[in-house]
């Protein structure tokens, strides 16, 4: 399914000091097998075993697999990287501490789901992805793409804002919130889940739009097509300050009567799956959700 | 799109002395271009103007398009009795008193409404139907249809239930809860809302699971693909007493370790819509959702 | 604060073997002090160190402590009746499994607890009570006090049932819901969180009255002053089947338009607190609400 | 109850000229009534009536009653400002458009309800305040009085923030969410409603505490006695900037290891009641709770 692996991308969390013994072992295990190691220049410091270094935003593009230590929010950080280079190229996560949704492979697990990837036996898992455009008077102004969700909300200091949400061109509601969120499946265990949206199977072609405390009770996530282009316009009103947000990784400000069109993105992220953990098993650990017990059938 | 339009059922919501002047005055209408009303037999009950009248389970296969007057309970009770009639016979819902989600059209686009209908230059809007099955000791003992949901609760002198719920043989969790919500788009808006679920769209291809007053608080409403087998298992246990429900209108005793289990059914339903009225517009009529203002570009 | 402890009642959760071996050695333990143990009839058969036997009735008018081996159930089923004896018996609650939020004490601090009790160096929680009255024709028809809550529900067949509240006199809202909570502060963390409530704390003197799936998405929990009287009257209507429960130990049919009244119990329990475990380790315990960390100050 | 009414401040909601009329003529009336109508500087300029101006800070120490014009926004600027004139000055709330839960006297309803207030026959609502204080590096730093409440929030890029909360010293839990709102019952049907808090009612010496969007699903909020010193602690983090605000009209950037304490008030606000408006009545209006129907008893 996927190329050979020449090349190892390798990524820490920002200032993860418990990783570098582990970095040290990973380039050590890949060069064993004629696999070179490439550090992201930030985790490279972290280590004496590197060689190539690369920054963040060039590393994607020059390997062959990315390896990612540390928790959901490093591999968000290069997720959208990764998709964006377009080469195919995997993402493993692993987590350091407690389990995480996108970092879902323990360090135990890390050189069996490592042969396992080498020897292309491994089942990939395709996240769908959003793509957002802010436009100013019209014209696009920023854009971006996403691997969990699109966020506008008020500043910290300002008033509850209100969006004006049409969804394919049809009016859906003026939303009086601190904000809305337009997630995907692979969002809806993030921030969506804290605001009190749904959780969506990674499978589901669909993306949540979820409120931010909304003044309307009644306001509820609405679960639509990811065929669909969501659009969100900013009221303009006084004292009213507003910024969107991509992955909660990169962040703009809006004003006046901005706009912010999400659709489906022609991206994808292709994440290794820990071997023995399905996606309702992460949902039990990391929710604590209800095991089976011993008197089941 | 639609057959020829020669006999149209009636069935109005028992004991609506309200509907009467208007059943007459439809049976006129509709017997002035030469279509016969037939009412079921409760209704005709309410009307000089009945002639043939057929029980609520014989009709839909002797029709050719069904008008309900009511409320979303009285379209509900004829759904699966006119998608088991297997002749695609649209349903066309009247409310009265206020507007419902499947009986949104009002007594004032009642006629407009049904013009459009006989000119075959109508709009229908298919809503997926769930299929539900209880199996007793690994028999089939009780099945059916549902537009909305099928809802498995505790009795109310019962403690809390234990469900375990797989999906398409996966194990997701045990739910201890007061019950557990299986419902369709359509009837995301009905119990499922009641319960804290999601909104979803009609045409997302999509099943939401929400657990009901869940024990675990960090349970929460699960969306999967449509295609999916749900299936959920009583757990037994001492003084448990729970039933199982299809669109609130039949209900069944569970016990031991009876499973119930949903998937898509092959059966769907026909809804004449509101000519000027889209889904988003239901949902700010009936939930008060924030109207666009002036002010708007 | 206490009178001198002779007798202690020994009550284990119906059936719970586990329990029998520290059953003995309790008996042991409070006979090595002249102290008679009197297990509940139940009880007594799980244990060949049984003496006298009382029903779970009569047992707290002749004892001076009950001491409970289960969880929360097998406290509540206790506690009306201790705190109907009038004694002012406490009740301590040590838990076989997880923690509970009333049975708060392990099996490892079970004697240490007792020898503070036995040296009247202990500190007691009294828990507020409240009283429900249900009234068929405006006449009492049954009566009860209630540590956790009083709760008027729909039968499962049922539909929706519509309530109509009024606190003080002053009608508050018809609620059409599943049903209604009403909650002491020790309750809100049953059932009523479940349902969406709030946690109050044990020392508020307040009510909560909290809707169960509520059709009217806006309704909310509502907290009063536990010296209002709250009154919930069951608006007749067809197929309509309810039930009251009190503390999810003794439930009655409702019918036609019953009132379920409630106010402040003039009874009231006095537990035994775990000696370091204040409210709020018990919420961080039992919900997993996050610890202090050791970066903090 | 109250003294001699001499001068009425009014207040106006900023450049709303719907209310220039309504200004003249509350002017008229209340001079014919040998009342001198002192207005606030820019809502004098609103009026030709405007003949003494003050500014928002200085108008309620020189007046006996304060009317405002327009929604609870406004009243709530008014708010802290009356309650520091330490004149027990009583607050009269009209709104313009929609009801408000703190102006809910209608334009109809002024004139009758000021003759009330005139004729020393009126019934006031005293409302608790919470008072707050701001320490950095263990100093204080800010300090204010609040009407609604105390919310500590995340800026809008920031990512989550972490806040340590302790009652009365006994640690709570570390709240990981987007911020936390304190609120009085008066309070809990403004942001805390938004934010999934209960409503309590205005008589209840309690205050609850709400957290924003928690990333750990069992936080709930937590109603506690007003008597109680809450303490917020920030935990320093890279990244994350923060604000408290007072009643969502003055707000301060907060920083390090800052605290926010909250207690009860000394100060506590009078409030012209609505003759024919219980706090019920205006919940079932503002937020469409069911009313009583014809067929109750």
């Amino acid at each position: 399914m996927s190329g050979e692996i020449i090349r190892v991308g390798i990524v820490a969390k920002s200032g993860l000091l418990a990783a570098a013994d582990h970095l040290d072992q990973l380039a050590s295990w890949l060069r064993a097998r004629n696999i070179e190691p490439i550090f992201d220049t930030d985790t490279g410091k972290l280590t004496k075993a590197a060689g190539e270094t690369r920054s963040r935003n060039e590393l994607p593009s020059n390997v062959d697999l990315v390896v990612v230590m540390g928790g959901d929010g490093t591999l968000l950080g290069m997720a959208t990287r990764t998709a964006l280079a377009g080469r195919d190229t995997p993402i493993l996560g692993v987590n350091f501490g407690s389990l995480g949704f996108l970092t879902e492979i323990t360090l135990a697990e890390l050189y069996p789901t490592l042969e396992g990837v080498l020897a292309d036996t491994y089942q990939y898992e395709e996240r769908r992805m959003l793509h957002a455009v802010v436009r100013r008077h019209g014209r696009p102004d920023k854009a971006g793409d996403v691997l969990n969700d699109v966020v506008v909300t008020k500043a910290a200091l300002s008033r509850i804002i209100e969006l004006d949400v049409t969804i394919d061109g049809i009016f859906v509601s003026a939303f009086r919130a601190d904000g809305l969120i337009i997630s995907s499946p692979t969002g809806s265990t993030a921030y969506n889940l804290a605001a009190g949206g749904p959780i969506l199977h990674p499978s589901l072609p669909a993306v949540v739009v979820t409120p931010i405390c909304p003044h309307m009770l009644t306001n509820r996530p609405l679960a639509v097509s990811d065929e669909a282009t969501i659009e969100v316009c900013l009221r303009p009103a006084r004292d009213v300050e507003a910024h969107v947000t991509f992955d909660g990784q990169r962040g703009f400000p809006l004003s006046g009567t901005d706009t912010v069109t999400v659709t489906r993105s022609p991206l994808s992220l292709r994440l290794v799956k820990a071997p023995a953990r399905d996606f309702f098993a992460v949902l039990r650990t990391k929710l604590k959700w209800g095991e089976s017990t011993a008197q089941r059938r």
